[in-house]
């Protein structure tokens, strides 16, 4: 770690309070030097951190430590947060197993007042917290510091619309650095994009009035004026709308890295009786070149060359087989759609996108908006894929249930992230989208574990099928696969030794690790079968009465265990009234903290020697 | 039915074009009447329907027939549209079993553009719609029909985001009739309000003109007027603000009564290129005085007598046995808030919206901002109660894994209308709860069969235990109780014969008709046990133990089948390696139609009869 001047004497938010401006300036500084130096070794969000240094250390020097509540959404911006408020010490571990967290987590820190890592739930989370502190007479301020990417979310409007009628004070602090992950997208993006025409706002504002005052009489003239320049003459001269409208006094906009302004605009925030909005804009990657240069590549990164930008590994994925398979089918079949919130390249869609412009959607954040748009399309006879973690898709559980599958409507939902996702931790592992998805009528799930498997399940899904289909695969790269292993092109595969007793069934890319697993047992001796699940709703009927010919079956599943696939499997086992010794691997009712991935799936005994050690009855 | 003189010809919108406005007027006198006749004995939705009859015969008579796509919001004002799409003869079996769903169906006409039932989705369904159009050259308007209260959900704001970008004319008509089911909240209903000022808005509009005109010269004195009375000057002179700033072209406030004012505006508005908003202001309960001065008593209603407005039969439910404990409790406990989304009197707050006005809070049709906010409240220290039907439960998924279940907050969640719920039908069947909460971590669930139940597992949820609690209870009061059943206070209850081999396992009301059964039963000479779980996550581990007693168990479950209780319970059996003849009777993989409850339990042999018929090995 560098010997930072200001930096390394901050153990508390207080600790601002002796510093200049000029020191404040240099202790932005350091903190992006740190910035750059731990992403570059651990990874992680790197652009809008950058972004939002100099708007943290005026929301910390205003606002006073743990009696005022600062509630960041998603926490992609949560870093100088973290360094300010005790955890300098601890930054090099941050996302790593045992280490503090990339996002706030309220049992790491009093300061920070709400987890965090989906995006546009900090307005709903801090107003309810404003709230509890009116009803339960506690003194201090609440913020929410909100990117403009987030709030092209559902939840923000709902949040807006309900603290917007907010008798007291309450601050939202709008962080617009013109993107979401990807450029910011959807009516309300090209609307804060007319707000900020000049960053010198202020002599933007002067220039108007000026302009104004020379403007003859009022009558035809001035209706025409206002009627025809709306959107720039009435945003100079009221500063705002939309968020006026909405019910909040409007500041800004404010230049989100010139810190006496930021200072000075929280400080009369602070004193206004109702809510308020802060409009602060910020440059994403601000201060490191490379990331200012391309802020969506320095989105969520791994680990990095400083010097270079260069990432430190880089493999072909998941994402990308699905993109360039996708590009592939649209060339012959013009009904095919793509569709992203917000997440084309993280979802291997660049390509598609610029391919196929006309279709292609990113909606914003709004996976709900994603999966009934989705319906509208598929009802007028348009075939739309929608690309999704699966964190995220959480989001839009209703949505399936009731805009697509009631109606069977032929859409494809394109799971990214699927199973353990490693550093990003409890809030982004994709763990339950199986047992959401699973009670839901007319839909169809499939889940490969290598590349072709994802091809041509994708080819299925779009010209046999024609209901919900929802295919899920995994962060990262394919595994480990045998060289006899050769798919059948069926709803599920078998490999290994038959005429054993003992059958493993899996799905996903744990049978990587079970095939592995099948190699040490037979070098032990023991000889096992694997039952390896491409489509895991509905199962394969002929997949259960295969395994009616099995005493002992060990079912190895990458997601959590009530209402996933392991359990239906053994109650379809009972509706045949076959009983066997059944044994599932799962995730037993609880969050997976951040590691990495073969770290958890160790955990979990779903690793290699994990697989071994359940089948020969050993407990760690 | 009356022998009406227009509306027993229409037999599709074409029909419409021979009429002069003077016949249309009496037409929509013509469909009130049936309207009313046909609520009050099937029950139903009256008063937005009500309000929205000259808006549905203007839509129909400015688009065209099934190349348009009109897509309502809800459904709840889809009866006009009905009697006006070939379905007037059949209009008195709307709601019943095998008879036309009081909701747009595809599978019921070609006029119904999308399936509806949840609020909020119609821009967005309609903009996928559109696109589609767009994308396969095919001709035709688009057209989302929204209320105010529907505004009020994320997902609505959501699909105005990406449609207010759209190129090409995209209709979204506003039916604005200043509530939701209660009366509409929040900053935007507040901000609408403001805009119809004067149902004459014409004559308004041209004071207005006519008042700049005299008003002296630009300069300090405009800019001054302009600041202080923005709200009305503003939306006077620019008629609209928050729908420009979203892309939308605005029209209107027109009088949603006045059908040549009506159908002018939509003429216009088909023929805008880009998003158009046009605002309609209805009056709810139009038409039928009892309705119009309780349109929120008339919303969704059982049969009532045409003459008086009273229902024909009216039972304490559960919902009200909820409200008066919640009072309770509150009054003892500062700490406890109520928190609806638009349904303070369906889930029986409206007595603690009056005692505890500053503890109580309608959020609107928002129930992902519900969770949230009630994650802050906790957060904060605040005990939230939020209650909220199963099936509009199915949008706050993400928020209760991500938001309140990570951290642990104790917040209570009481689920009303769990289970099925009748002529409503598909979309508003409360069966997916327990399966979507089942697989998440730091959940409680309760499911109470009797009042004293409901009330008790309120106390221990708000005293005893700290983490997310489920209550969820039926639609509806309690049912059958034997005399000899005292609850016992604990996770479970036994009843019957524990000398049984023969263990009937359930939850919820469904234990009433499990006990009827064993009666039969018992007249038959077959002595059975029930185990009643009342809380059933997680399964209280001395009713597995207790379970494994029996050689023959019977799980019954008014859910769904996958990843629900019957399931997991089967599985818990098995990782005791206990091997039993195990059946479950729950949904199997498919949505429930409308029909009178009782009938829909019969279908599922959930009712007495079947549960012997199960139990006796009788297959129907």
């Amino acid at each position: 770690m560098a010997d930072f001047k200001y930096l390394k004497k901050i153990k508390s938010p207080n600790d601002l309070q002796s510093l200049s401006l000029e020191q404040l300036n240099i202790l932005c500084e350091e903190i992006r030097e740190q910035m750059i130096e731990t992403v570059s070794q651990n990874g992680g969000h790197l652009s809008s951190n950058l972004g939002t240094v100099e708007l943290t250390v005026a929301l910390h020097r205003v606002f006073n430590g743990t009696d005022d509540s600062i509630v960041f959404d998603v926490g992609h911006q949560c870093y100088t947060h973290k360094m300010l408020t005790g955890r300098f010490d601890s930054i090099d571990t941050i996302r790593t197993e045992g280490g503090i967290s990339g996002f706030p987590k309220r049992e790491e820190s009093p300061y920070d007042a709400f987890n965090v890592g989906h995006s546009s739930t900090s307005i709903s989370a801090a107003y309810g917290i404003a709230r509890g502190k009116e009803l339960l007479d506690i003194d201090g301020s609440t913020v929410a510091v909100i990117g403009d990417g987030a709030l092209t979310g559902g939840l923000a409007y709902e949040g807006l619309n309900n603290a917007g009628r907010s008798k007291k004070n309450f601050i939202v602090v709008l962080n617009d650095n013109h993107m979401s992950i990807s450029r910011n997208v959807g009516a309300v993006a090209k609307y804060l994009k007319g707000m900020r025409i000049n960053p010198k706002y202020l002599k933007a504002k002067s220039r108007v009035e000026k302009g104004l005052s020379h403007t003859p009489i009022l009558g035809n003239p001035i209706r025409k004026i206002i009627r025809h320049s709306k959107s720039t003459l009435r945003n100079m001269v009221y500063k705002s709308t939309l968020f006026d409208d909405m019910g909040f006094a409007y500041y800004g906009p404010v230049d989100g890295h010139d810190l006496h302004q930021l200072i000075n605009t929280l400080n009369a925030a602070k004193h206004v009786s109702g809510p308020v909005l802060v409009h602060a804009v910020t440059v994403k990657g601000k201060g490191y070149s490379f990331a200012e240069n391309d802020p969506k590549g320095f989105h969520g990164i791994s680990a990095f060359d400083i010097e270079t930008g260069e990432p430190n590994c880089s493999k072909v994925g998941f994402s990308a087989v699905f993109g360039k398979k996708l590009c592939e089918m649209a060339k012959d079949d013009k009904r095919i759609c793509a569709i992203t919130a917000a997440m084309a390249a993280g979802t291997g869609l660049t390509e598609f996108a610029s391919e196929y412009k006309d279709r292609f959607f990113d909606v914003g954040i709004a996976e709900a908006h994603a999966v009934t748009f989705a319906g509208g399309l598929a009802a007028e006879g348009v075939l739309p894929v929608f690309a999704v973690y699966s964190t995220f898709l959480q989001r839009s559980i209703d949505q399936i249930i009731h805009d697509l599958a009631l109606q069977k409507l032929h859409v494809i939902i394109a799971v990214d992230r699927a199973g353990i996702v490693g550093e990003d931790g409890e809030t982004h592992q994709g763990v339950f989208d199986v047992s959401l998805l699973n009670p839901v009528p007319n839909v169809i799930i499939y889940s490969p574990c290598y590349f072709d498997e994802l091809e041509r399940e994708m080819q299925v899904s779009a010209y046999t099928n024609n209901e919900v289909i929802v295919i899920r695969y995994p962060r990262g790269s394919q595994s480990y696969r045998p060289k006899d292993f050769h798919s059948s092109k069926k709803t599920y595969d078998i490999y290994g030794d038959q005429s054993s007793d003992i059958l493993i069934i899996t799905y996903g890319r744990i049978f990587s690790n079970c095939c592995i697993a099948l190699d040490r047992l037979a070098e032990q001796g023991k000889s096992v079968c694997i039952l390896k699940l491409n489509r895991i709703k509905p199962i394969p009927k002929e997949a259960i009465l295969f395994a009616q010919n099995y005493s002992r079956i060990f079912f190895f599943e990458e997601g959590m265990a009530t209402g996933g696939v392991g359990e239906h499997f053994d109650y379809e086992l009972s509706r045949y009234n076959y009983n066997c010794e059944f044994t599932l691997t799962a995730i037993d009712d609880k969050y997976i903290k951040q590691a990495p991935v073969q770290s958890s799936l160790k955990r979990l005994s779903l690793d290699c020697d994990g697989i071994v050690n359940v089948i020969n009855g050993i407990k760690e």
